[in-house]
């Protein structure tokens, strides 16, 4: 327990900053009651927490466990009861932040990369934390040109995070910045085509990533992360309503739900990508896309953030079961008959 | 196209209460690109939405298409960027509402009924809105000890609310409120066990309901909707995280994917459960779950809401497939290895 602490334990960890009777206490927890009592009934019996005149609180090694792992508690917003504020800290990365994402290589078409606004990235750093997913977990992340990486490890409170990403440019600014910051990054180039390295398989707590969206792309990003997980480990990952028709959705649902995979939240239009609607190789690169074909009038180019994408967390129950195999997919890759943002003639 | 709006046509309607252009406009639809465009390019076509330097705008038709409908903008929260504030006119309809939620029966354990919070309910209205389901649409419910029909009735926008329920004392309520009110809502009793009367056979656009959370029960509250509905229509449904654990949400998420649905939204900790803490009833019936078992401790009873579930959104990709037949399920239908907040003697 020490080295490591499952998910409801920190749920409750975070929730105990002030004392708490049980109701308040199981009110937000998202186990299920049956292991969240396993839980609670192990750490009073550990000492973790404390149990009196109907309150529970955190011992002294229960506080000192909070303050080792960096638990605080998520706050959200009092004006509408429901969503995410940015924690203080986290707040507190954004310029260091700002600084490293403008040392990044040129967007390369090539691989479908699209920024994503920096803000947004710390966005999902604090989902994370909110789910309970953060703290020193053990990250894979499969393509990071939005830099994800360094905002989680900018924390302070991952234990480490492993990037695989196709484009070298990105892997060598990850790995020089997590050197000269003395982050605990590791980044290597990997097309996700090729299978998974062995060392790799079941060795990590969370997956995160932004995949193509070609239905065939989607779901060898996916299966990948699964081969790296744990058990009953937990993927996040984004996906479009542009690119991604509800029965493309069905389908990657089907192969997620086949691999024991269950989805706990799915947040709309959470992440925005960020382009500079000045330079003309972005409103080239916009009548090269499918996107205009579509329409019978001319869609122009954009003058602010548009694109978007989703954000949802699946929990694996027990083990997926993905082979992880090198499967070469070439074009499918990035294109299917429902992807129409890919400047395709790139592939 | 007059009577009966798709999802995707609500949403530029309400979209362009002011003119957008091309890239305001896509960036928060939610049906894929390529129907989107189809939608766009036809309201176009019909008149109904003007372009002019690279702005779409409602025409005249559009304008009173829009008002027709009762389609107005959603609201969501400034301070945090996404979660939803209630509209005026959901709010102006809380007094009227509340009113009449007092005119309820005592709640029944012998049916697993529980009251929502009116607010909650009115949240739950509000985020139906928000996803262009709520607009001249048919509902049914199974289930409605919360009232939702009633509060969808009054905001004056649903074309009809058909509820079916088991207890006979709600189901005279909701009918004598709806006649007395003018609402157009027709309820009556129901057992979930009973095959689907066949005039409700692929009928309505949306289905709503808080189904017992037993797997079996479950299942068979969610396949009644799912028969009920049109091609494409959309399911709401909530979900505890006390009395269901991953394992039972895989299995419940496989049975839909089986049944083409698609999870679009999952709104966490959306609803709260109201009780009357003083009365001794309600701290007679904690005593006589299964919920103190689990715990070393004696966990007391409730003094604030705590009881909770998630509103989850599936879109129907096509037809769902279920059988529509009787099914005895006994006890079944309320209790299984997971249900632990039931009063399981009534049963």
């Amino acid at each position: 327990m020490v080295d490591k602490l499952s998910n409801s334990i920190r749920y409750v960890l975070r929730a105990l900053d002030i004392p708490k009777n049980f109701y308040e206490l199981v009110s937000l927890q998202d186990v299920g009651i049956k292991e969240f009592a396993k839980c609670l009934n192990f750490l009073i019996e550990e000492g973790v927490v404390c149990y009196n005149k109907k309150l529970f609180s955190l011992t002294e090694k229960g506080v000192e466990l909070r303050k080792k792992f960096g638990i605080e508690s998520a706050l959200h917003c009092t004006s509408c009861r429901k969503s995410l504020l940015l924690d203080k800290r986290i707040k507190n990365i954004f310029d260091k932040f700002v600084e490293i994402t403008k040392k990044r290589p040129l967007i390369s078409h090539d691989f479908w990369q699209e920024y994503m606004l920096p803000i947004d990235v710390l966005y999902r750093v604090e989902f994370i934390r909110s789910k309970n997913d953060l703290e020193n977990n053990k990250f894979i992340i499969i393509g990071d040109d939005d830099l994800l990486s360094i905002a989680l490890a900018l924390t302070g409170l991952v234990k480490h995070v492993t990037v695989l990403e196709i484009d070298k440019n990105i892997v060598d600014l990850i790995n020089f910045v997590a050197e000269k910051e003395n982050l605990p990054i590791t980044a290597m180039v990997y097309n996700v085509e090729q299978a998974l390295p062995e060392k790799f398989i079941g060795k990590f707590d969370v997956f995160v990533t932004d995949p193509v969206e070609a239905q065939e792309g989607l779901k060898l990003f996916l299966s990948r992360g699964l081969c790296a997980l744990k058990e009953n480990g937990v993927m996040y990952f984004g996906i479009t309503s542009l690119d991604t028709s509800h029965k493309k959705k069905l389908n990657v649902q089907k192969f997620l739900s086949k691999n024991n995979c269950v989805f706990t939240d799915i947040i709309k239009n959470f992440s925005f990508y960020g382009e500079d609607f000045q330079s003309s190789s972005v409103k080239e690169s916009y009548s090269r896309t499918k996107l205009q074909e579509l329409f019978s009038f001319d869609i122009g180019s954009p003058d602010k953030d548009w694109y978007n994408s989703h954000f949802i967390r699946v929990q694996v129950v027990g083990k997926a079961d993905c082979a992880n195999k090198e499967i070469l997919l070439g074009k499918r890759l990035y294109v299917d008959s429902d992807v129409v943002t890919f400047v395709e003639e790139h592939v």
